[in-house]
């Protein structure tokens, strides 16, 4: 085995900004963080508070060893339960790892622990602890969080959206989180052998959730830089992060991802039992699959995506189209299908994987194996038939107590989007969506993040829980760190603007406060509000890079004499001085030319 | 005066390109360019036309002079009229270049024409012809160019799309170009003086188009740099540049730009006239503002930026903004009203700023002063106020031959949208709109391309007809080169996104080409048929730059064995060995596990 270097990974708060934890009441124990930003003290503002995926990585007081992991602050609560157990898991196998020869394989994570599972005839999901009307400490945990700490601002927010089916209260308890797991409406994905895990929700009556896709391919990449990509998607803003490794080291690489993971990391098993069978789809089994689940769930996996709806009747469905399947899983699994001329062993045998996700609480992702990977192909027949078997498996899973989601596309015009959401809520008894994008045009690869980033907005204003970022790297190459930081800020906007639209009540406290910093040329208030500071303040400097320009009234764009602010502020003041009413009436005698405020408004039309 | 450098700019067609000329038939004379992506030869297909508005600098049989500008080709047009007449023009005076010292002057065009106007007596604006029943050499250029040389394909389009109040024929004629331009639903800004342009048209039922601001402002960037930026911008993309100049040198830049521009230019004229009073808002006349239109109409500019609808009562409705008034024309009147206690002077002497444009066919852009600048302030009394003073405006302007679109926000969130065109459609006679985005988030300086795509595309959907670009460097400084490429493809993006919403009859051809291209592994095609071929062959080639790999059946992504679409070929050559009916057949007997697609269609779901 070759010698551990530990890697590196990016540490420290980002600008003006500090970790806060909030304690429970019903479970006083636990402690969620949230992120505060500080604003210049001539402001006379708050800080304000925002909502923080980045783990301990960004708090000034943690220490961080990654070859140690994170703090295993779950464990006493599943223990507490006592409906868990610990037990001799699996052993690694060579083929968990590609059979590679030692001196190229990743060296295996240096704490080793034994799985939890639950204790024969006990329920161990949040479904089923929601459904017998108990609220875990994850569900308090996720409460507090995604209250951004507004208790005491309740009585200050007014409500403006269009949240279509969503329901968003004013403020979140534990018990409506209940609530919202019991129906299926939202899952807190919490593998029971994931302790490191920060808690979070997903589901359309919650904050808006973005993915970020990390993991190798044959082709690139290593361990330390999947750890540091992990760590620098969570940096950003990554609510989940999804680890599709399908090289080498799958097994130790993914060990050293989730044991530093503060948030659910998912992945896609068949690519791990594909890589089993030396990459030879016909190989598959279902007994080698049935293995990496189990292997998978011991490790802490939160999700799983099944592409279980993929059927053998399905196939032909797609014969005609312009890009074929698009999905990884999908292809493989359709692959075999034909070759065996037999029904999915993943649909066939789906009872048995939800018995074995039921016993870790590994939540389904049930895969959309049957996108549409291009215009042409969006809402075509393969696409819903694949969705109407996502809804029935929905409703054997939870006969089961396990937790589900649903994926989607893809490539959809405008126009085919909001169709999309209606039917998956229809179909899957409004189980969160989880979709990836929608690109609304094929034309821009190396620009996918914008193509999907106007489409994921869209689709997460009509309902959609969570959004599978896309890199600029889309259909063109694996993303690097770069390409990571890119996507995961522009689904920060497109998750930010869905929350906006839908009128959540803490939204839009973020915008006011940049633009009043913007307004009163606190400039670095205005970088340090925003959802990557350095970059704001390095395009800023590029022109303007002296420390007064700091407080400068105007930038390069328009100039002293031109901006339009620094004007606003000099007809303020010239209104103050005179006084409006004084103005007013200056001019009342003769005639309209200027009227109040008041008397502007009964005539007008009202504002919408 | 300084020696002059002819500055560089790019040439040069993009990747597998050329340029094609069509002809006339009502005006043979007439060659309207578009481009022509060839693809590979073991395609099969033929080349893809696409819209081209980057002029004679993509076209490899042209030879550029920037000192001697482009091919004056209208000049003859406008004389056959017998409706203009040439004259002495305005002479160049200091104030019009900032008063500079000699040494700092930018070099004046080396060429200079006397300018033409109405004769007395005649209408020579587009809207006055179509009223008249002629179709102008202008509107079928036009017509030929948003055809897209699709007349040979006319039978094979399908129309899929939600367009709306928006009516777009399957096939455009020069006489319905003439229609929509009489009814005033289009305009086609094309001053008498700017004989280099390529003629283009701004209407909800045409493509949808995009605007790239370039301009220096008092802290950066020179003639050269501008020149360079507006062909670099049309290169990409834009379909018109405005001129958004505040420094030095405002009106030999002008010159520089507009002879060497195959696309409208557009100016905001208080600009500069706010530079002759030495930048005091107070000092601004209607004389110098009257001066000023004439200036810049006899240069050529085909469309003015007028903040007519800011009038003095509406001033005290920004008073409790969060950003006041963020136009720097808006806020510039705003002050000058204010000070002098009157009504604006543009809104007084409307009718003679209409006298002026009716001459030279200077188009109408109709400011929004009082556009919201946060989400804060979106859909307020203020903005909507404004608008319907535009909608007065409009009709006056119209009453006398003047083509008029109006601009829109600004800073929106997406549940906002839909309202601000429905609303500008009722108040100002279904003229085009033209929006700055909208942006849908305050929240991610540094990205507020991103921010606004989103929102420029809904707005392009729900109907606007042009998008006016945002870069990377809003609210934070001068864009430059890399900026304005980056503002560009994404609004190029938002268009092509909202055409194909429309259910634009040309729009998806080009989609459907790219799709193919990338699932039959022609990579350098699917690069050449992108937005942006370069980057696109940047981005694979950082992790396969081997010649080989151009015709990998893979990419970094997912390697080899994992690549979707490779095994999606496997599937297709599988299903043609057996047989589709062959396995249909076999598996009747045993029951409905395998199901031709004439069964699966006829039990199931529709697709919508």
């Amino acid at each position: 085995m070759s010698k551990i270097t530990t890697p590196t990974v990016t540490t420290g708060p980002l600008p003006a900004s500090r970790k806060v934890y909030l304690s429970g009441t019903a479970h006083p124990a636990i402690r969620v963080p949230l992120r505060e930003i500080a604003v210049h003290p001539t402001a006379g503002e708050p800080p304000v508070t925002v909502y923080d995926c980045s783990g301990p990585y960004t708090d000034a007081n943690a220490t961080i060893d990654i070859a140690k992991g994170l703090p295993r602050h779950r464990t006493g609560w599943a223990l507490a339960s006592g409906d868990v157990e610990e037990y001799d898991g699996r052993s690694v196998r060579p083929e968990d790892n590609g059979n590679l020869p030692a001196e190229k394989l990743t060296p295996a994570f240096p704490v080793v622990n034994r799985p939890l599972r639950a204790r024969a005839g006990k329920a161990v999901t949040q479904l089923a602890y929601a459904r017998a009307g108990i609220v875990t400490p994850e569900m308090e945990f996720v409460a507090i969080r995604e209250n951004l700490g507004r208790e005491a601002l309740k009585t200050a927010l007014e409500r403006d959206g269009e949240p279509f089916e969503a329901e968003i209260p004013d403020f979140i308890t534990a018990e409506w989180v209940r609530e919202e797991v019991a129906s299926g409406r939202a899952i807190i994905p919490a593998n029971i052998n994931h302790p490191e895990l920060e808690p979070m929700a997903i589901g359309r009556n919650f904050l808006t959730k973005i993915n970020a896709n990390i993991g190798n391919s044959a082709v690139t990449s290593s361990m330390a830089e999947e750890v540091e990509k992990m760590v620098w998607a969570i940096r950003w803003g990554a609510d989940t992060v999804m680890d599709l490794s399908t090289g080498r080291n799958i097994h130790n690489i993914r060990d050293w991802i989730i044991r530093n993971a503060p948030v659910p990391i998912g992945t896609v098993p068949i690519y791990q039992a594909l890589e089993k069978v030396d990459g030879i789809a016909e190989n598959l089994t279902w007994e080698v699959y049935r293995d990496t689940l189990i292997e998978q769930a011991e490790q802490g996996v939160d999700y799983f995506t099944i592409h279980a709806g993929v059927r053998l009747r399905h196939i032909p469905l797609t014969v005609d189209r312009v890009t074929g399947i698009v999905s990884r899983g999908g292809s493989i699994m359709a692959k075999w299908c034909l070759h065996h001329h037999r029904e999915s062993f993943l649909y066939e045998h789906f009872d048995e994987i939800c018995d074995i996700c039921r016993i870790y609480d590994v939540s389904f992702s049930l895969g959309d194996g049957l996108r549409p990977g291009s215009i042409a192909d969006a809402n075509d027949r393969a696409q819903f038939a694949e969705l109407e078997t996502l809804g029935e498996l929905t409703k054997i899973a939870r006969a089961k107590d396990c937790q589900v989601m649903i994926e989607g596309p893809g490539h959809v015009p405008m126009h085919k989007i909001k169709v999309n959401v209606t039917k998956q809520q229809q179909l899957c008894g409004d189980a969160p969506f989880y979709t990836l994008g929608p690109l609304v045009t094929d034309i821009a690869p190396g620009y996918d993040q914008i193509t999907s980033g106007i489409g994921a907005a869209m689709i997460g204003w009509f309902g959609t829980a969570m959004l599978c970022y896309v890199t600029p790297k889309e259909h063109l190459g694996l993303p690097d760190r770069d390409d990571v930081k890119v996507g995961v800020i522009t689904y920060k906007i497109a998750a930010h603007a869905a929350d906006l639209a839908k009128g959540h009540p803490a939204a839009q406290l973020r915008d006011d406060a940049l633009s009043r910093a913007r307004f009163e040329f606190r400039w670095e208030d205005q970088f340090n509000l925003s959802l990557d500071p350095e970059t704001a303040q390095l395009y800023h400097d590029e022109t303007l890079p002296k420390e007064a320009h700091k407080t400068a009234h105007f930038c390069s764009m328009c100039g002293p004499k031109f901006c339009s602010m620094k004007i606003s502020h000099d007809i303020r003041a010239e209104a103050q001085k005179e006084g409006m009413a004084a103005m007013a009436e200056k001019y009342r005698a003769g005639g309209d030319l200027y009227m109040t405020p008041e008397e502007i408004a009964a005539k007008a039309e009202p504002a919408e």
